[in-house]
């Protein structure tokens, strides 16, 4: 996200695999991390000769990535072979202040998978879809619930996402400043951006007694 | 994100605004909130008949956001009239855990704009936008640094997004689940998701005695 980007290489040990690709990298185990690790992607479609992004819930399996899909189904249900589609999953790690404002830059970690999107219209599949997309942010919740009836199986898009194409662009590491701005006495460094889940908040109307489960993040340590 | 948002209505005071569009939204003002209030921009972009989607950083000036764009520069280079492009900048508030897997969903808003993007060619307009790209995420931060050299800004490819159209999605609130599905004793509720600043870190050849710069945010109180 930087013009200086280009030039950055980890540099600290253990990123042996980062510094081997220099920032990009087709490495799909690693794009597959990355996915499994996210909160929402964005994915793209094409709609009009326009480029829509919209965020969406999804999971991987496999070579696949399953998207709660109920906004885009207009787009692909009469398109039963599938469209052109990408999907993008980014987790920013910090801010990188550098001396100068030509070589500030953000360290994050992003996947960006390209394929051919359709509806999934066979139950099984739309069963084993929406089961990993439930526990892809609440591991084991899908379980906990009762299971879905035929109108809301019915009534929910799913669409899966062939991967054809995988890749991943990471920056790691601290500002990397030209050495004519180094001693000077101006700040550079790294301001860390930090995402994680609170402490859950029971719905008003859950009867009292009801234990929060194990799908569910347990309480945090509170600092009062 | 969800089968059920479509029922979703704030109900929460406060939120009329909210509550009076339905979870989607044209109001252009609401929009450009969400927009300033980003952390990462996910640009679409058609290349060679396939939706790109490429996160960015990025600002917004009146009717434009600016890209900080050298990864994307390749795309509209040959193209000086402008290219359909999209952009869309997600905040995740929450996760919403209902008692039935079809009313699961998330809390978040979401702006996305359409228009032409075309690269910045003007000198005076590429310093306003670099200048507006640094101080979104660090306000003051531009006027910290030394002035750009003319070197740096030929090496830094900068988009303009005209913003022709723009809308927002919003959910809020707890789950919204069945009448059948309450009172069982499962349970249902949010957990929040907090994105947030840690304590800005020095790099290792600041020199002692460097003050930290008003554009950073100040150390946190520490529990320890």
């Amino acid at each position: 996200m930087s013009s200086s980007d280009k030039r950055q290489a980890a540099d600290t040990p253990g990123h042996a695999k980062i510094r081997q690709m220099s920032r990009g990298s087709y490495d799909r185990d690693l794009a597959y991390e990355i996915l499994d690790q996210g909160l929402v992607a964005h994915c793209g479609f094409i709609h009009e000769d326009r480029p829509m992004v919209i965020p969406m819930a999804y999971a991987r399996v496999g070579d696949r990535v399953y998207i709660h899909g109920a906004s885009t189904t207009r787009i692909i249900t009469n398109n039963s072979a599938g469209v052109p589609a990408s999907l993008t999953v980014t987790m920013i790690d910090g801010l990188v202040v550098a001396r100068s404002a030509f070589h500030h830059s953000m360290n994050y970690r992003c996947a960006i998978v390209h394929g051919t999107a359709r509806l999934v219209e066979d139950p099984s599949e739309q069963i084993e879809a929406l089961a990993a997309i439930t526990d892809h942010l609440l591991p084991g919740r899908w379980n906990e619930c009762r299971e879905m009836m035929t109108k809301e199986h019915k009534a929910t898009g799913v669409l899966v996402l062939e991967i054809e194409h995988a890749s991943t662009k990471i920056r790691t590491g601290g500002p990397v400043d030209d050495k004519e701005d180094l001693g000077t006495h101006v700040w550079a460094g790294t301001v860390p951006v930090v995402t994680a889940l609170g402490q859950a908040l029971a719905a008003a109307d859950v009867p009292d007694g009801t234990p929060q489960p194990a799908s569910i993040p347990a309480a945090r340590r509170k600092f009062v």
